[in-house]
């Protein structure tokens, strides 16, 4: 193109600037069953809803169906189904009373290992919650002093159990229009929101971890909020976040009693301020937490209604700084002290002028911004993150068709490892759950739980440049094969250069290196008739890989014909002729790293009739010599 | 899926209800110039910009270059280039001096068949305008009386020359952020906009054709502004239509002196409300005339930073309705008359408070809205629409790789007829010009300008039902062919149903129709040596039917294995055997229309061998009884 062109296509570029059909996350490889083992264990019915909880025993998973709790061990492909009896009328007096169905709404472990934490809510809106033994017989819900004042609660809503087994505070939020929408506290010191009067729909609950001073602990909710802006290029709805103190107690008598005195909220962003390329519908939070509470990474999935997804990371210390530093709202004059958000000691004693600003203006002028980390035309669903120690951040994402996508995020870029197929039909994921000490990922449908073995790492291949390129940050090698990662495995996760397996393998004979025996087919002659079609095919792994044919001396290579989703990389022969006799190879690149797959010898089949014949021939002159001498 | 997890489903959608990955409108066929003959021509050098122009005469025009002028015959493939010297000076004095350096901005048709309109503009940011015999060999551009005063015109402005021969004036924009920017008329009575204080890029400029009153007369200028909402979650540019009366005079002096006191501006918008899914990023607009002023279709293709492109139509009396009827933005007191925007004898005598408030308020507080009647992934530059009577309209967009989509509007829905390729490399498209009278699309890149025959019909097949699915408006059965529609050929534009064919039809022979003897292949036998790779192939010509292999007896299809862009529908025999000997159909399925389109024969080659072997054991047996006896 010449440089004028190129100027006429700048000035394009200058008013629309970013184009989405450039976000190809391609992963790296597919995974199927046929090359990972999935241990997949049935769930009785068809479950709506799932919620997944790992238990204090290694390969035990907790399942709440929409009744019933699935107690899952994929060590003996065992699954106990528990029916919880919430009420104690409903066990003697009328079980099969409308009253008494109620579906659970809330799992959580506790420091005990013999209890769960449980709620379930009645069609009147009754909600119980209990503390329960799994391995209790007599499976019945009847709720201690702590928890007879529980309100409500909904399907899906993000809950907490924070504290010591004595002074333990249960948080929940309550998504709608209507009631006390927002963060509610139950425990000792009960605390709930005032109606909002716009719609809240709330994803994710994250403690910020333990800091210096216990007092500044606080909860953080991510939430999406019917947009207040009702123009035609206003989007539907706004993501946020919210924060409040645990140490809040309440406003005094008159102002704020029992509701929060340390609520603000802010807007939260992710996108390109440049370009224009933001996104609004917040969909799923995952948290990573680090030793420094400042550092704990909140992982945000957005997505667009134009089938875009993005991820954005921001991290507490982000939020923290918004809520401290930024203008609130609408609010001009001086802002009073303890500053509206601080956490005190007893908020019952805060000055009257605090607690009106934070009943009127509790939101932040600025906004929780971050660029996305990942922008890719693959509708995600779910976000689970994975540190790996030393080597960056694993994110699972997962797809509608029931795939999920296993990304490498390192130095802020996102690589695509692969995608993994759990599942034998196309199916919708309703949750998913990282047990990262494990190293073992759930997913669950409506009728199937799956355990992903996240350092399985024999399917990158065979050689040391193959499991260098996977960049998995789980897997290296050892030497001889790609497995487990560990301080003696090589591996470069930073880029990828398969260079590292040459420099320290230097003495390994190179034809290994270069031309994998094990991997390369069988070249003895195939005989193919004149004028005859025929095809040879050649297996694929890397999408990222370019794949294509040699003939012998050829040098321009010929490239693949590639069947849709099938893994081959084809060469379709119209007409057998001499020209089109003699070695094919497949041959692939990647980062620099040349490699041949197979190998075919392909011959006239001419001569291979005439073979038989004289053979033949002389077998019939033998049997007449026979018959006349 | 159950009930249940429908439900489920339903409140993710519920929320975050439509997806862009459902925007698939593939076109039904694709043609190259294997397929279709495309004229091309080469044009001389490099050029960044094209205008194209057609002249009096058909198959003569004209391309400018930055330049030159290129006058291509299309009839005899010859191209003359001509090179405009623009001021007096220059073609005496020093014709290589910078300030000679003319860029060819403006080229326009006039009345007179001998004449074009002409302008360039210099380095110094000086415009002359002329008009010019392009038979003349003296090629000079010196400006007579009334294009003296003509402003600095840019490259790619929108331009009208609307009048007599005797009383022409001549429209033209300002993009930009300085000077005059909007809408400026030369001639006698000059009038301009003052500076915006925004960025405006204007697209296109329409004259509403003429009014029952004349006086109403008026122009409408679709551009694009800089957001003044500079919000991260705004976009960065909006789309807007302006207008101004052809009959302005400007205001007195003192007040919008030489300054339009008709223009009125509105926001456009295009997307779904509900949705909110809209597009701010106007590409191209392309004007449909209707016989009645008010039925002028105005065509907007849109695209949007997911590369998601929209095309909206609106007509001249939505606009009107809005400039008439709407509420003006920020203004609160009652409305003076004659309102502003009205178009009136002598504008020099309207009312201050009239003058005042234009000068002020010439935003319209409503928006001119329209729904997308195409929503597609595919990214478009430009647009073209044809009416073709009677039929629906059809509309050509211009692709990225220098393709372009022909596709049928019909009852407010778009149906993709075509991609025609009329280059044989990755083609940037420049312009794209229609020629309606004599049904030919006119393509420029930087090197090449293609015509394109509207109603090229028989490469959609050899039978009246390929016709009738095509869905052309061009194209029609004649009873035996495919071809130009006339008021005696067959065709179902509105639903492709291809019973019209067996029901006008009835008393051909049914295997004709359902079996085309022409496009099923030889059915003789292929010997195919046991365990050796075969390949059969079928060529596919329609993306919206379903082929399949059908293997003799077997009542289940073999789908297609169709390599990424070839057209064709491959089925891979691994390995011959006598399961695998028989009949293979290849069979296509399109809107209930079945039917084979090749067959192949496979056999065992066994039988082969054994063949040849016999007659050579008899020959050797002969020759042997001949030598001993």
């Amino acid at each position: 193109m010449s440089p004028l062109a190129l100027f006429a296509l700048f000035l394009v570029q200058l008013f629309f600037p970013v184009k989405a059909s450039d976000f190809t996350h391609k992963p790296r490889v597919t995974l199927t069953d046929k090359d990972v083992s999935f241990l997949r264990i049935q769930l009785p019915g068809n479950n709506s809803h799932i919620e997944l909880l790992h238990g204090h025993l290694d390969n035990i998973v907790y399942a709440t169906g929409r009744r019933h709790l699935f107690q899952t061990n994929f060590h003996s492909s065992r699954t106990s189904i528990m029916s919880p009896v919430f009420g104690e009328g409903c066990r003697s007096n009328d079980p099969t009373s409308p009253d008494c169905h109620y579906n659970i709404t809330v799992l959580r472990k506790t420091e005990d290992k013999n209890q769960l934490f449980l709620c379930g809510t009645n069609g009147q809106q009754q909600t119980l919650c209990c503390y329960m033994n799994p391995s209790d017989d007599l499976f019945n819900c009847t709720p201690s002093n702590g928890n007879k004042d529980i309100q409500h609660i909904n399907e899906r809503e993000p809950s907490l159990l924070i504290g010591s087994s004595e002074v333990k505070e249960f948080y929940t939020t309550h998504s709608g229009i209507e009631g006390s929408v927002g963060i509610n506290r139950f425990g000792k010191n009960r605390l709930w929101t005032e109606k909002s009067g716009t719609e809240q729909r709330y994803v994710s609950l994250v403690a910020s971890g333990q800091r210096e001073d216990h007092l500044q602990d606080r909860l953080y909710a991510f939430y999406i909020e019917k947009n207040r802006d009702s123009r035609w290029d206003s989007d539907l709805w706004v993501p946020r976040v919210a924060q409040v103190c645990t140490a809040d107690l309440g406003g005094p008598k008159g102002l704020l009693q029992f509701r929060w005195t340390s609520k603000l909220s802010a807007r939260l962003f992710c996108g390109d301020h440049e370009s224009r390329q933001y996104f609004t519908q917040l969909v799923d939070v995952n948290t990573v937490l680090a030793e420094r509470w400042q550092d704990t990474r909140i992982y945000a999935l957005f997505r667009n209604s134009w089938g875009v997804s993005a991820v954005c990371v921001y991290t507490i210390v982000d939020i923290d700084r918004i809520f401290k530093t930024s203008n609130f709202k609408g609010y001009t004059e001086p802002v009073p002290s303890p500053r509206p958000g601080e956490c005190v000691k007893d908020s019952t004693k805060l000055p009257m002028d605090v607690l009106k600003m934070v009943d009127k203006y509790s939101e932040m002028e600025e906004w929780v911004t971050s660029g996305p980390l990942l922008v890719t035309h693959h509708y995600y669903h779910h976000i689970r993150v994975d540190r790996v120690q030393g080597k960056g951040n694993v994110l699972f994402l997962s797809l509608e068709n029931g795939g999920i996508h296993k990304v490498l995020e390192r130095d802020g870029r996102a690589f695509v490892i692969a995608e993994l197929q759990p599942f034998n039909y196309i199916a919708h994921i309703l949750s998913m759950m990282l047990h990262s000490s494990t190293g073992k990922l759930y997913v669950g449908s409506s009728r199937e739980l799956v355990q992903i073995d996240l350092d399985s790492c024999e399917q990158y291949g065979s050689q040391c440049e193959d499991c260098v390129l996977a960049r998995d940050p789980y897997c290296g090698w050892d030497g001889n094969h790609c497995t487990t990662a560990t301080n003696k495995t090589i591996q470069d996760v930073e880029n990828g250069n398969h260079q590292i397996c040459s420099n320290i393998f230097r003495g390994v004979t190179a034809s290994k290196v270069y031309f994998p025996r094990s991997s390369v087919g069988a070249a003895d002659g195939i005989r193919v008739p004149p004028s005859s079609k025929y095809f040879l095919n050649c297996p694929t792994l890397s999408s990222h890989a370019e794949y294509s044919w040699r003939h012998h001396g050829n040098t321009t290579a010929t490239p693949c014909i590639s069947p849709g989703s099938e893994h081959q990389c084809l060469l379709l022969i119209e007409s057998m002729g001499p020209e089109q006799q003699g070695t094919y190879s497949c041959v692939s690149e990647e980062r620099g790293y040349h490699r041949t797959l197979v190998q075919y010898q392909l011959q006239l089949d001419s001569g291979a009739t005439g073979l038989v014949s004289h053979r033949l021939a002389w077998l019939v002159l033998t049997l007449v010599l026979t018959l006349l001498c």
